[in-house]
C-alpha cells in the first residue's frame, strides 16, 4: 500500500502517523520524502487495512493499494486453478465445458423432468431451475417456495442431473440442504450476511456477478464465502448496467479472463441473464467459450411463450440442442488449440 | 399497456391472444389494425401483469407500459403527501426540513452521546448511527451488532432523538424492535425477502435507493414494503454508480423532483455516502434542499479520522453545525418563496 | 410509430393534432380511441419524423417507434450482407475473417514496414497506423501528421497492404486521398460535420463506436455517410464506458450480433482498444470471432515499450503472430460448423 | 508521479529505467527498494509525461499521478477565480448569477427577437440560440447555418444581449467571427481540433462536458484551449449518461463544486438538456445555484410545442420568468449568505 501525504504535513506529524500504522497493523512502513509530499509505503499483509480508513486521516493525500485485498480468491496465493468435485463426480474447472440448464422457474413436475431430459440429452451436466425468484414486482410470480424445490429433487432423481438453485434468504437455509449447488443472484452479492452463512456450509456456491459491481468487488464477495472456510466458490458472469437499452444487460466479456487471472476460481458465464433475448445466447455463449469461460448457464423452458418468468431469454430444448452442439464442438477445437 | 404484434401474424394468432389477455387478466383488449402491424390497447388493471411475460409471447414484437407498475407508492392515487409522524411527534414529509445525523458506525456510549447532542444541538431531528455495516470486504469492521443498538438505544434516552439505524438481515428482526426508523441500504434495496418481512411492520422505513437501481425499481421496491400494509416508507436518494471516479457515487439530484412528482411518499438525500467526500456534502446537501427534498441524512462524527468507518465523508460536529444552519436557512427562504 | 395522447386531450385537439400529422408527414393516421387515452398509429415512412419533436407537443404523453430510424443501414431494406471489395481485391464481410493490425502511432519508416511486413506474415489483410492522434491531453504526441501519412504509404509500397488511417477534421481530407479507409475515432462518431463530408466520398469508411454511444446512435452515424451516398460503411465495436475500471473500456460483445441483426453493414471488433491491455487482446479477439465478427483491429508495436503511445495495449509481432494464428484457425472451424 | 515497479525488476532494470526518466523528462526520481517491489518518485513537472507511456513500460506495474495533469486550469497554480468580461461589460464569474437563455434552433427573426426581449426582461445577461445544430439523425432539423448567425445578430442589435451560439466545424470560424461566446456543444468536447482552432481566438469558449466524459477530461479539454493561449473559458456541466432512463442525461450536481475546486474557471449548469424535461429545469437551476454554480443556461422558445428541436426540454417565456425570479432570489439570499 502506497500512501501519499498532504504537502505541509510536518515531521511531527508524519511521525506519528508512521508509528501508528506500525502499532496498529504490523506492518512496516518505508518513509520516502520528496520535495512536495511525503510518500509511505506499507509492508506486510495490508488486506486487513481498510483503505478508506486510511483515506480519512487528516494527513492523507491519496492512498493505491499494490496488493489486491483478496485473499483466498487471489490466484497469487493458489496459481492451480480450482477444481470442484460433486458427489456424483461431475467437475467444474477442470479443463472440460460444464453446462448448467433449465427454465427460469420450476413450475411443474411434467415440465422440469422434461427440460431436465432433454438438457442431458444435448449435454448438460446440470440441471437449474428456479424456485424463489426474484422479482422486481410484488405482483409478479414469486416462485413455487418449497414445492419447487421438491420438484427439482424429482427431476434429479429422473435424470441423475444435480441441480442448482438460487437461495434468497438465509431464512430458507434449512430447505437447502439437499441442494447440490447453492446459487446467489446477482441482487444478492452483496449481502453479507447471507454470505456469511453460505461461508459456514461445505458445498458448492454459484456466485453471480451483482448488477452494477466490479470484478473486485465480486472477488470480495467470495472471499466472504471462502473467509468462513467454505472454498467452493464458482464465479459467474450475467451481464452489468449500462447505458445500452438494446439488451437488459451488457455481457462484460472481459471479465472472463480477467477473473480467471486474479483468481483460481471456476468462471461461468449466462448468456440468458446478460442478454435478455434468446437469439443472442448462442453468439454470446460460443464468445463466452472463445475467451476461456469453464461453463455456462443457459435458461431452456418447454415452452418459453408460456414460462412464468424470463421467457423472452429462454432456448426450446431444440434451439437449446443447436447451442449445445456448436458450443461443445467449439470448446473441444480450442482446448486442442490451446 | 400498449402491444406492437409481430408484422407477420396472422388473424387467428391475433385473436387467440387477445383471446387469452382478456381471459388472464380481466383486462378489455382494443385493436388497431394497421398496414404493417397490429397494435393492442389493454384497458383495465395493468399493473398485474407481467411485461416480460408479454414480451416472451412468438406474436410480440413489443409492449410499451402506459401505467405505471406501481400502485400504492403512486402519486395518481394518492395526490396528497405522505407525512409520517413518529410518536414523539416528529415528522417527515410536512413541508419542513428532517435531519437524519450521526456517525457511519455507533463505536462507544461516549461517542454516540456525544454526537447525538451536538446533532441535536445544531437542529437535526433524529440520529442515524450503524450498528450491522454491510462492508465489501470480509476483514473490515462489520459493527458492534446487538450492542450497538443498545448504545444507540443509550443516546436516544440521553437526547430524546429518536433513532434509524440500517438492518441487514430479517434473522436480525427480534433485534429492531425498538428501533425508530428501519433503514435498508442501497445493497438490500431488491433484498425482496427482507422487504417483504418489512412490508409486516408497522413502523417507518427508510429505503435506500440501490447503486444501480433506477427510479423505477426503487418505486416498485416501496411497493413490496406497501404492498405488506406498511405505507410508512421514506425514499432516500444517495448517489448510483456512474464511470465518473473523481465521487464514491454521483448524486442523481434530479431523482428529487422526479420522486416527488411521481410518488407521494417523503423523499430525503444522502449527501455523505452519495460523494464519499466531506467537503462535497454542504454544497450537495445544499441543492437537495434547493431540489426539493424532505430531509437529509448526514455523517457526523466526533473524530473523523478516527472512525471506524467511511471517515473521508463524515463531517465534524463543528462543520456539521455549520452545514445544518445553512441548509435550515435556505431551506426556511425557499419554503416561503415558493 | 405510435403516439399515446394525454388523458385530457379533447376531441378537437386530437383532430387537430391528427390533421398536422398528416399534412406535414405524409402519413396515414390511426386512432384508437381507449378509455383512459387515446393512442395513434402513423403509417408511411416515419424516419423523417422527429421523435422529439412529436414528444414535445403539448398533448403528446409518450411516443414509442416501431421501425427504426435509420433506413440505409437497415438490413430490413437491404437484407444481404454488404461485401466491400478495395481496388486491391481485399474484401471486407464475405465471410472471411480480416485483421487489420499494426501500431497505434506511425513513428519512423523503418517502424511502420517492419510492422506491415510482419502483421502481413501473419495473415493481416490491412495495415492500420495513426497519424493524427487524438489524445487526452495537448501535452501528449500527436502524432507525425502529413509525413505519418507519408511513412504509411511507403509501408504499403513496401508489402502492398491496403492502409487505414483516422482523420479527425474535414480540414485534413485532401491529405487522404490515397487513404484506402478512412478511419473515424469514437470520439468523432458524433462529429455530424465529419461523417457529412465522408458520405461525398466513394471509399470504405471505418466507422468506431462512440465511447458512450448506443447501438442505434451508431447506426444513425453510418446513416449520415450513408445518407451522402457512400454506403461502404464498416462498423467497429471498441468498448464502452462504463463504471468497471479494471479495463480500460468495456467490450459490448453482444453488440457484434446485434449490429449484424439490425444491418447488413461489415462488423469489426478493436479487442487492444475495448481492453487496453495486451494480454486481454487475444481472449476478447477470440470472442468476437466466435460472436460473429467479420474483423479485428489489432494494435502491433515493434517495441510495445517505446510506443509512443497505447503501448500498453500492443502486441509485439511475436504476439500477434500467435493471436492471428489461434483467430484464423477458429474462424475457419466456425465457418465449416455453422 | 509515484510508479511502482514489478516485483521480479532487477537493479540493473530499475537503475536503466530510472536514468531514462532523468533524461527525458527532467525530472528528479527517488527510488525507494520496498521488501516486494520498488516505488519510484518522480520530481518536477510531470504534466508533460504520457501516463500511458509510462505503464506500457515493461517494468512498470502501475502508477499514479499526484500531480493534476492540467496546468493553466488548474486552480493550484490560479488560485482566483477568473473573471470573464465582454466588451458590453456583462461578467461571468464574478460571484453574480449570470443566465443564458434562448431557444433551441433559431427559427425566425420574429422568433429570435421576441424570446430575446423576453429572457432580457426575465434577468437573462446573454442570448442563446443554435444556427448548426448537431442531430442524431441526418433527416433532423439541422439548423438555418449562417442565416441563424445572421438572425442572432439581429437579436443582438434588438436587445443588446451577447450572443451564444454553438460552433460544430473548424470550417465554420470565419462565419463566427462576431459571435460574442462560442459553444462546443457536449459531442464535440474532444474534438481537439476544433479545440485547438478555439484556442488561438481571443474570445470566450462555453466549453460544455462530453456526454460520458470524467471531470479530468473535461477540465483536460479545458487546458487544449487555454494551452493555445486563449484563457477565457468557461465550464458547462450539462448531464451525464448512466443507466437511468426517466431523464435524459443524470445532472451530475457534485461536478459544480469539483470544478471549482480542482479550477479557476467559471462553471455554468445546463438544466435543459440535463434532464431533456421542462417540468425539470427549475428544480434543477435552483440546485445548481445552490451547489455555487456561477451561471445557468436555460432554453426558452415562444412556442415549445413548434420547436424545431428540443421542444420537449423548452420553457415558455412565462416558465422562465418564473425560473428566473425564482433563482435570483436563492442566489441572492445564497450570496448574503456565504
Amino acid at each position: 500500500m502506497i500512501i501519499v501525504l498532504k504537502p505541509d504535513c510536518t515531521a511531527a506529524q508524519v511521525k506519528s502517523f508512521t508509528d501508528s500504522l506500525t502499532e496498529e497493523y504490523k506492518v512496516k512502513v518505508n518513509t520516502w520524502v520528496g520535495t512536495h509530499s511525503t510518500v509511505l509505503g506499507l509492508i506486510g499483509d495490508t488486506s486487513v487495512i481498510d483503505i478508506e480508513y486510511i483515506a480519512a486521516q487528516d494527513v492523507v493525500d491519496s492512498v493505491k493499494r499494490v496488493q489486491e485485498p483478496y485473499k483466498k480468491a487471489n490466484r497469487k496465493f493458489h496459481p492451480d486453478n480450482t477444481v470442484i468435485t460433486l458427489p456424483g463426480g461431475q467437475k467444474i474447472g477442470d479443463g472440460n465445458l460444464c453446462i448448467m440448464a433449465g427454465p427460469c422457474s420450476v413450475e411443474t413436475e411434467e415440465q422440469i423432468c422434461y427440460v431436465a431430459e432433454r438438457v442431458k440429452a444435448a449435454g448438460a451436466q446440470f440441471l437449474r431451475g428456479g424456485a424463489f425468484k426474484p422479482r422486481t414486482s410484488p405482483y409478479a410470480f414469486q416462485g413455487l417456495h418449497a414445492s419447487g424445490l421438491e420438484l427439482l429433487r424429482k427431476a434429479r432423481e429422473h435424470t441423475g442431473l444435480p441441480i442448482v438453485t438460487e437461495i434468497m434468504s438465509t431464512a430458507h437455509l434449512p430447505l437447502f440442504e439437499d441442494v447440490d449447488i447453492i446459487q446467489v443472484g446477482a441482487r444478492n452479492m452483496q449481502n453479507f450476511e447471507l454470505l456469511k452463512e453460505l461461508g459456514k456450509l461445505r458445498k458448492p456456491i454459484l456466485l453471480k456477478r451483482g448488477l452494477a459491481n466490479t470484478i473486485e468487488e465480486t472477488l470480495m464477495s467470495a472471499e466472504y464465502i471462502m473467509a468462513g472456510g467454505n472454498e467452493q466458490v464458482i464465479l459467474c458472469e450475467r451481464g452489468i448496467r449500462t447505458y445500452e437499452t438494446y439488451t437488459r444487460n451488457t455481457l462484460d466479456i472481459s471479465a472472463v479472463p480477467i477473473f480467471k487471472k486474479l483468481s483460481h476460481l471456476p468462471v461461468i458465464v449466462d448468456p440468458s441473464h446478460a442478454s435478455g433475448i434468446a437469439s443472442l445466447v448462442e453468439p454470446l455463449a460460443m464468445a463466452a467459450v472463445a475467451a476461456g469461460a469453464d461453463g455456462l448457464m443457459i435458461e431452456v423452458h418447454n415452452n418459453p411463450a408460456k414460462a412464468l418468468s424470463d421467457g423472452a431469454q429462454s432456448l426450446t430444448p431444440d434451439q437449446f440442442d443447436h447451442v449445445a452442439k456448436r458450443v461443445f464442438a467449439a470448446a473441444k477445437v480450442l482446448k486442442e488449440d490451446m
